[in-house]
């Protein structure tokens, strides 16, 4: 069978251009001589819908789009994903379902076993798990459907109690056909491969993966979809980071590798070069008939405490970090209907990776940087920022904000008094630029790129309505040793960020020949901490026993959770860690706990 | 069997603290006489503890305060509600449990069965449901010892698959207890006493169901337990809104009722009047075997358009409210560790309703008002707001705005050139006196509580890091017309609020004679709209079928819709509704759905 792959960008809830965006690639695909076209998961209304699946209006906008594509199948069958009503009394009111449609009907409606319901994913919060599993047959083939998470239980000690493909097996499938909205993080695809092939493996199946691309508020799909043959060879990668498609013949020698005894089907068009079969994903490879995957994935790596900042800075890991930035603002701004953004422009690191990440995601003449040095700027400060835009090509303002500044102190003096300089005025120099970076967007029509790192998040060095404003943190899932690291990798052909930015001590420059170092462990310790807090979710005894000292480690878990208040404000973080702060990461304010 | 129900407040994490308070009431239930001491739901560490559940090192401090107190039980029989690992490879690391511990020993540990997963809740994200269900036999009764949720799903249209209590059941139990972590929301102790009835009548079996108080962030426990007969009959009511205890003998007539040919036992001390006995919820009463529970039982109230305002303002509902609200201020004080608020004042009714509960939850001389006049305040808002805290007699400053701004306005002048007034000078203002706000907070350690009301924060009708700042709202669940509701509510023995403050039409002042009408529908149109989408998650259709303007109905939900990436940055909501912003209510920002 000939099926053709749509990797394609959806904007949730906007049936109108997901509609069209999937009646155009069936087209391509009928133009291709496919026999079949599978899309993405929840892709008629793109993923993740989150409470929208709570309003009978939104389900009923999905069953009209699902009917609309449905009279684009006479010729070529369709897998699209929406969601489906459980007729049933009891249990959640939906499915997440994958929709089989043939002949101007839907032949077969397939639903969603495993739902996950950790880090970003609520799946439970809306969906009932399937009750039945069943083959779909087509032009001759049992064909195994299966959604996103129904393949990641494979092994002895998985999160789950069931094992939908164990369910199908027993009717005795031909392919494989998975669709997905798997998010990335950086270093995940090779797990993706792994999870894929071990699954041909284990059943002696070639594998059909179809993945999302695209940014979704904070959560960056990364495509990548895959065919595997039953060998566990990979016969197709796509690409990475946008949208994609292509057309693999489940017949072809390769890919199908007929059983004994199986009648010879004439094979299709190749699309395929020989030597792509050959690729494996190498990492993990592991004996068939002893698939396992640990509990929990994502939290699986580097144990080795000396690794971890050789891990989080590796070149690869950087790259495609790099990338899914650049992506997630890009889908940010297009998807939120802005096409111009603004920040704040310090002669940081941080600011300055914004910047340039920014630039390629939105055009240089399309973001605008603000340099606004206070009493305690370094004059270097003001001349680094201007001569990054200058590299850059960007327009950039620069707004001293002593007046600002003056009149705050002016005014608040008859209830300040003769109290020294503190945090208070620190903070309000901070505020007067959030406030200026947002006036400027208001009467523009700018978004406010945020520009804090997740080492300055995690420990509250930042300033609520300051330097935390924003309408999206570019870096708030980068840990400062990765800017430094990103940053190098920016200037890797030529020098885009001014080097003195790069060597100079991190500072806020808000009081006199302040430093980061005055206020928290230096940042290649802190990271490591932080990592084993956050990634690894592992408690001071553990982080302890890797031989840091005690009152460090009892004083960084003690600074993340006494910060939560500041970053349940705070905008939503471009995700590419296994953890991120924000919806992935869900913690009491009151709590007292390690604090 | 003597029981003991202990209605705690709990700090979420605090081990020492909780494990302090339950040992405390241990022996409080030693000095009435009880045989057995109930406790809540995660009473050990606090409910909701979120994901710290994911971490190890918590689980093992709950465990170790579960060591300590059963150490107290040498005597005494308890029930507390802690996490319990789960012994199997598959499945979910954790069950949410019921430990009944005695003789300084575990001697049954009872799993939750049902987990929500919706609204606030998100127990399917830590939990793995129930694998069996056994009564415990202690002092010559069978107990039916259930979690929560586990006693909601009664009838023939449930939220699950499973009811636990019919297994129960089958092992012919005496008593049934629940141990919960129910919240407030208005008018739902109604709904409470309704299904604790219902068990109790479907299975002709007492029930002492112990429920959480105190307010966790966001989410507000009332307590309110409850001791109900075998017939239906009320037999305890225990205080709202704070600790309580009380013991009640499960073989006392009119709680136990024997069955015929049980034998006889001995009548315990009585701690009820008997005329308390005949109490009954009345409302919503059915006949036995009839027992049905809708759905979602959240949604259910009010389906006649002209009496949502009415409901939303009723006097009943809004006495809850103002008592919820005083709880949730002060608990989040306190558990922060914070005795001091501070309030811009603005002579408006929000900020009024806001100052007036906050002296209640924290004392007047620890509310600290700032009134913050601009070029555009009429001259009796500032009178206004002076008079309240006269009558308050809490401290009160007034700093005019007017040099910050002009001194903003002049830096960004050659920015905004000759460019007229607008939104972005409104917004100015508004962050100029949040700038203030934050500074003082800062300089002398007060919490900033924030007075957007709910229609507000629906529409996007404030300025994010302006009047959006604060720590906490206050008003962020309460509809403008139960805000007027609220006012008159406070002043219902004497003028406390001055009456122009209620009777002026609402203005944010922030340009010459602005009004709130100006931009937004009148309040009553507005609110019935609004608690037609939020709380009750109808679409367009349904709001305009109640004969609502199409165009009008469009522009509110669009409002709402696009206006998710403010309120995503907003502070925790005292919740009061069923349906409140913030982690109950999650939707994507760059969603495009009837926007």
């Amino acid at each position: 069978m000939k099926i053709f792959l749509a990797q394609q960008n959806y904007h949730i809830g906007n049936f109108e251009a997901n509609t069209k965006h999937i009646i155009d690639a069936i087209q391509k695909a009928r133009e291709a001589g496919a026999e079949l076209a599978v899309f993405t998961e929840l892709s008629v209304c793109g993923y993740p819908p989150r409470d929208f699946l709570e309003f009978d209006d939104f389900i009923r906008q999905c069953e009209a789009a699902i009917d609309e594509i449905k009279s684009h199948t006479s010729d070529i069958a369709v897998i699209v994903g929406a969601p489906a009503r459980n007729p049933r009394p009891e249990g959640k009111d939906l499915f997440n379902a994958a929709w089989f449609m043939h002949e101007k009907e839907v032949k077969a409606v397939v639903h969603k076993t495993l739902l996950p319901t950790y880090d970003v994913f609520d799946e439970y919060r809306y969906f009932e798990p399937a009750y039945e599993w069943n083959v779909i047959s087509f032009k001759g083939e049992k064909i195994a459907l299966t959604i996103c998470e129904d393949i990641w239980n494979l092994g002895d000690n998985p999160l789950y109690r069931i094992c939908p493909m164990d369910e199908l097996m027993k009717q005795h499938p031909d392919i494989m056909i998975n669709i997905s909205a798997s998010p990335f993080d950086y270093d995940h695809d090779e797990d993706r491969k792994e999870v894929v092939r071990l699954n041909c493996l284990k059943y002696n199946l070639p594998m059909f993966y179809c993945n999302a691309v695209g940014s979704q508020t904070e959560i960056v799909f990364d495509g990548g979809s895959l065919v595997y043959d039953r060998a566990g060879n990979l016969v197709k990668e796509m690409k990475y980071f946008e949208e994609d498609y292509c057309i693999v013949d489940s017949r072809e020698s390769g890919v199908g590798s007929q059983q004994p005894g199986e009648n010879s089907r004439e094979s299709g068009v190749r699309s395929q070069q020989p030597g792509e079969n050959s690729r494996e994903s190498g990492v993990r490879s592991q004996q068939p008939g002893t698939v396992t995957l640990e509990k929990d994935m994502r939290v699986k790596k580097i144990k080795d405490p000396n690794m971890i900042i050789p891990y989080l800075t590796a070149e690869h890991n950087i790259a495609q970090i790099h990338t899914a930035l650049v992506l997630g603002i890009r889908d940010y701004f297009s998807k939120m209907g802005f096409s111009k953004a603004i920040l704040g422009s310090s002669g940081g690191i941080d600011s300055a990776v914004t910047l340039v990440l920014a630039c390629e995601a939105l055009g240089a003449e399309n973001v605008r940087a603000v340099l606004m040095p206070s009493h305690f700027s370094t004059s270097h400060s003001v001349d680094d920022a201007v001569a990054l835009s200058k590299n850059l090509g960007n327009p950039y303002d620069i707004i001293p904000i002593k007046n600002i500044y003056d009149s705050f102190l002016d005014t608040l003096s008859p209830v300040f008094k003769d109290l020294p300089f503190g945090i208070a005025e620190e903070n309000v120099q901070s505020r007067t630029r959030g406030n200026l970076l947002m006036a400027i967007s208001n009467k523009f029509g700018y978004i406010l790129l945020n520009t804090s790192n997740k080492s300055e998040l995690a420990t509250g060095y930042g300033t609520l309505y300051g330097d935390m404003a924003g309408g999206l943190s570019v870096l708030g899932d980068v840990y400062k040793m990765q800017v430094f690291a990103l940053a190098k990798y920016i200037n890797r052909e030529r020098e885009i960020i001014p080097l003195n930015i790069i060597s100079k001590p991190p500072s806020a420059e808000l009081r006199p020949n302040q430093k980061d170092s005055d206020s928290l462990p230096d940042y290649a310790v802190l990271d490591k901490v932080l990592f084993q807090y956050i990634e690894r979710r592992q408690g001071p005894k553990e982080i302890i026993a890797l031989g840091i000292e005690e009152a460090l480690v009892q004083r960084i878990l003690k600074l993340v959770n006494t910060n939560e208040y500041k970053r349940n404000q705070f905008c939503p973080i471009i995700r590419v860690s296994i953890k991120a702060f924000g919806v992935g990461r869900r913690m009491p304010i009151v709590g007292k706990y390690l604090s």
